[in-house]
């Protein structure tokens, strides 16, 4: 079956870039002794760049981390403003996650990166522990890549 | 494959009226200086005529706008009274969400779209800024198109 | 609720791109007379731009023609080649349409947009005659935006 | 929210033995120049341990990639086996996508992974060259990593 020669140039969110913030994103939780984390890097248009799941994670923290990186690219802004949302308008964040066939998870830990032109690059989302401890984990990795993180809270 | 000569002749809700909602929806948010906005609008049906998504706008917005326009024509009225059933209803909204495989999103910015003769013509859904906002700019693109726009509340 | 203040920058496919895309391939159909189309225009992440049917496209037209340039994006080439390989793998056609809840539609009429840089920038489908005549317009769409058309055939 | 204060220790495929596998699978995709590839590695249980996706690599190539993993572990043979059955039992073949969720994809590139005690481990799965030309990648990286590779060919 004849493939094309070279595929089309992209920009965005490099696979060197996602292993940067999720390497460094785990070896946060290690440092920090949290339970077995599972860590998605998506790029702006909601695919995966990368997904790392440390032994003894259990089966659904890839889907769980992926929801929270889905959310946020949802709908803008990280998943501690999602949260707050969850709260103030249960009927909306039930919508939504139907609406994402469950890929939007409203809990912390799902951040936005951007570079320093703040041009949208993509989302992490990490669980595995508890939210606001996921989201330690995600804001390391991407500052350690040298990026910029968005978890849904005024700068 | 044989196609027909004249496709049937149709009423309803022409595209050209649906881009004159959906422009001056865009405009109106731009005038006030909302965030980026996605606008969709749907003919009586609930068949998409036009949608428009501004730059920056996230990316699930199109599904939003379009479950709010959606919300409206299956209960037959604007999303302002769906929210409001929402809180008085919770379980009836989250059962029409998974009925509707997530497309209607109760919470405002979802109208219905009258002519003069109170011929229901299609429904309008926006979503990109808060709920009230993007309503507003629902209302200012059904108007300047010279239709009767039905938001929920009692006129 | 509190919004950000400033979303995010983005680069990629315009709205005022997608709009030119659409509405020249639409005046092109006009102009060979096919019956009515529609046009979707995605970004490279496969996210709705700009959708536009016209009066007489039956229901399913917005899904089909998204379906088209959804099944480019996720393959990287044009549904020509898409259709192609429905006729020598169905079984992988089949799989995909599942994998991708029914989001992949092998047949002409879906055609990648790069820039003269070669980025990939999105795709655009187009249903409503025969899928040789919706591509004919998918292509004269995007050469009057000043873009470059894939359609899945060798360059 | 309490959390336990040690995980179950696991047995099966480790982190680092699925981040040695994808790393040799994508180096030989560079060195023998295939087209942008995406690598993933699931566990014994069919659950995500590694995902990368090169740069290049289009949309749904992680979810191919996967289905052609969880195919193999779904039937316990690698996807070359199940690409022959598609041939001879296209029945059975779509029924399996459909009962999958479509992530069942008949096709050479799912490859089961072993290790010497013959205790199965988990399978890899590439998309983005020709289907042979992934299943190359698959092999090396397993057996770079010291593992037994089952493609479902006789060995």
């Amino acid at each position: 079956m004849p493939q094309p020669a070279h595929p089309a140039a992209v920009n965005g969110l490099t696979l060197a870039q996602a292993e940067a913030i999720a390497d460094a994103a785990l070896a946060k939780g290690r440092e920090i002794g949290l339970l077995p984390l599972c860590v998605v890097v998506l790029d702006a248009g909601g695919h995966v760049k990368v997904t790392k799941r440390e032994d003894g994670a259990s089966l659904m923290r890839p889907e769980i981390a992926m929801g929270k990186a889905y959310g946020a690219l949802a709908m803008g802004f990280g998943t501690r403003e999602l949260a707050r949302r969850a709260q103030a308008m249960p009927g909306f964040t039930n919508a939504l996650s139907d609406l994402t066939g469950g890929r939007a998870v409203p809990v912390p830990g799902g951040v936005l990166v951007r570079d320093a032109a703040n041009i949208l690059l993509g989302a992490v989302g990490i669980s595995g522990d508890a939210s606001a401890q996921d989201e330690v984990c995600c804001m390391a990795g991407i500052e350690a890549a040298g990026l910029v993180p968005d978890n849904g809270d005024p700068a």
